[in-house]
């Protein structure tokens, strides 16, 4: 195999308990990449749309992400990558982690898949380093692991996969304004009260529990916030007003996606979430703030072979 | 039924990662109870063995989490209640969740269970305000349901069950100094840093996510606690020590059980948990320092008629 097309997803960190630990893969929202061997013995950025992104190599988080796979396998081979950015830079979703995570994907199964999905985590991690200033895993480990990843550790490394209960939906909106990562990082206080972190940890055990339970409604009363959400909400347009459309048309629980400014609205079942998505439209529709807005399954698989 | 008469079990608390939040029920350690109906229409402590504790009605911890209870039902009957205590206090184990739990559930079943054992929870709080300052939930809620408990959330109060795996075991060391919790809280920082908290959630999640998984390995790296058990473990002769013994024998992790003095190791299988026990024995009796050692299966029922 000399090339490969992926679908690189989307991704919902943090899920309003799991602060730096926690993240979902979305199924229908996410780039697209081609990857070829070259016999130049080099790697490049071949083409770029949809983003205005660096195509240097050690400037580009795919790239970064590759030399660090290549670098472990002490291979000379060289790639051409294509990136088709669906996802906007800066929208909350995963951008970066999806370039990442798909080059590194790809690059490992047209080398015959020398590293697990789950080792691949680590190179894709070099690319959030750039993309952010923090090698967080929270966006890369389900966008190639799929469904829900909770970070145990980073020293050493540990990802554990959580199950997926079938009815889950993201509606996710991305108000068009940016914020960077690396900003929203800096305005988050580095040190919390003793009460709020136990109300969080509490919640992120409820969380993780429901899971293994489908307790929908335990998912949803788990999904709060009180250390990162009243800081970063305030960077989000009508975040309040969003909050409160979501729970009154029936979402289990609403939050920041990320690090913003998109949120989502976790739903059970299809036509709930469609509701929630139409109420979300119409109030944002008379906003003056240009927008996007997605409904999506749980990708179960990560990265794909398209 | 007049009289009743109860197998009030120890707990252990905070697991490490669960602080205030995560809690166990032990299964051949606790206290005896006897409560019977009387018709003086008041509550009396009638007997106690094994403690020095107060015999007044609304200073004793089962006092106070039965009146609790009466007045919730607008009940004027009278109960007299013995308790033999096997718990000491201030061990770490729970001694006044112990008592205050087994009084509430014996005198509900007496007057034909208006109450759900999970509603027991928050009469039995009452008992934890009395004896600590603060009515944490973390031992009467195990005590109560049996296995593992999770506290959510406070307000409102939300217990939630978690599975437990076949093969666990605990074996408890309880120097026999005195911490009160009263004063084993104070000496905790009231803010903790953001990194830390992060782990402490991660690896909480880790925890519950190891008990749906029965995976013994995962629970015993869970077992972690940067944030209290440096500090407490300052107050629990050999701490170190105890913690490299146990690991070295097998055991999947070590922690402090509540506010201490006493410690935990958490091991898989009775031949496992009874070598680390010896060896716990073999160092402690070399130490100038009285103790009680057990070991112990998890209780999955909570206080049980005896």
């Amino acid at each position: 195999m000399d090339e490969l097309k992926v679908f690189a997803p989307a991704t919902v960190a943090n899920l309003s308990c799991g602060f730096d630990v926690l993240g979902c893969c979305l199924d229908n929202v996410g780039d697209e990449m081609i990857i070829r061997k070259n016999d130049l013995g080099k790697l490049r950025i071949t083409k770029i749309t949809g983003q205005d992104l660096p195509m240097e190599i050690d400037k580009n988080v795919a790239g970064v992400a590759v030399i660090a796979l290549l670098e472990a396998l002490e291979s000379n081979q060289g790639f051409d990558i294509e990136i088709h950015k669906k996802i906007k830079a800066g929208s909350g979703i995963g951008s970066s982690a999806a370039s990442s995570a798909g080059a590194v994907f790809a690059v490992n199964k047209i080398l015959g898949e020398p590293f697990s999905n789950k080792e691949l985590i680590a190179f894709a991690m070099q690319g959030e380093l750039l993309a952010s200033g923090n090698a967080h895993a929270d966006n890369v480990a389900p966008a190639l692991l799929g469904g829900f990843s909770l970070v145990r550790s980073y020293d050493p490394l540990e990802i554990i996969s959580l199950p997926v209960p079938d009815d889950l939906r993201f509606v996710i909106l991305h108000p068009l304004i940016e914020i960077k990562t690396r900003d929203s990082r800096s305005i988050i206080k580095q040190s919390v009260s003793l009460k709020q972190a136990i109300h969080q940890w509490g919640n992120l055990g409820a969380f993780v529990s429901a899971l293994y339970s489908s307790d929908y409604e335990l998912l949803g009363r788990s999904l709060t916030d009180e250390i990162v959400e009243p800081i970063r909400s305030i960077l989000i347009p009508y975040f309040d007003e969003l909050d409160k459309i979501s729970l009154e048309n029936g979402a289990l629980g609403f939050g920041i996606s990320g690090s913003g400014p998109s949120v989502f609205a976790l739903c059970k079942g299809e036509s709930n979430a469609l509701k929630v998505k139409n109420a979300i439209q119409e109030f944002y529709e008379n906003k003056d703030i240009d927008f996007e807005l997605h409904l999506s399954e749980i990708n179960k698989k990560g990265v794909k072979i398209v």
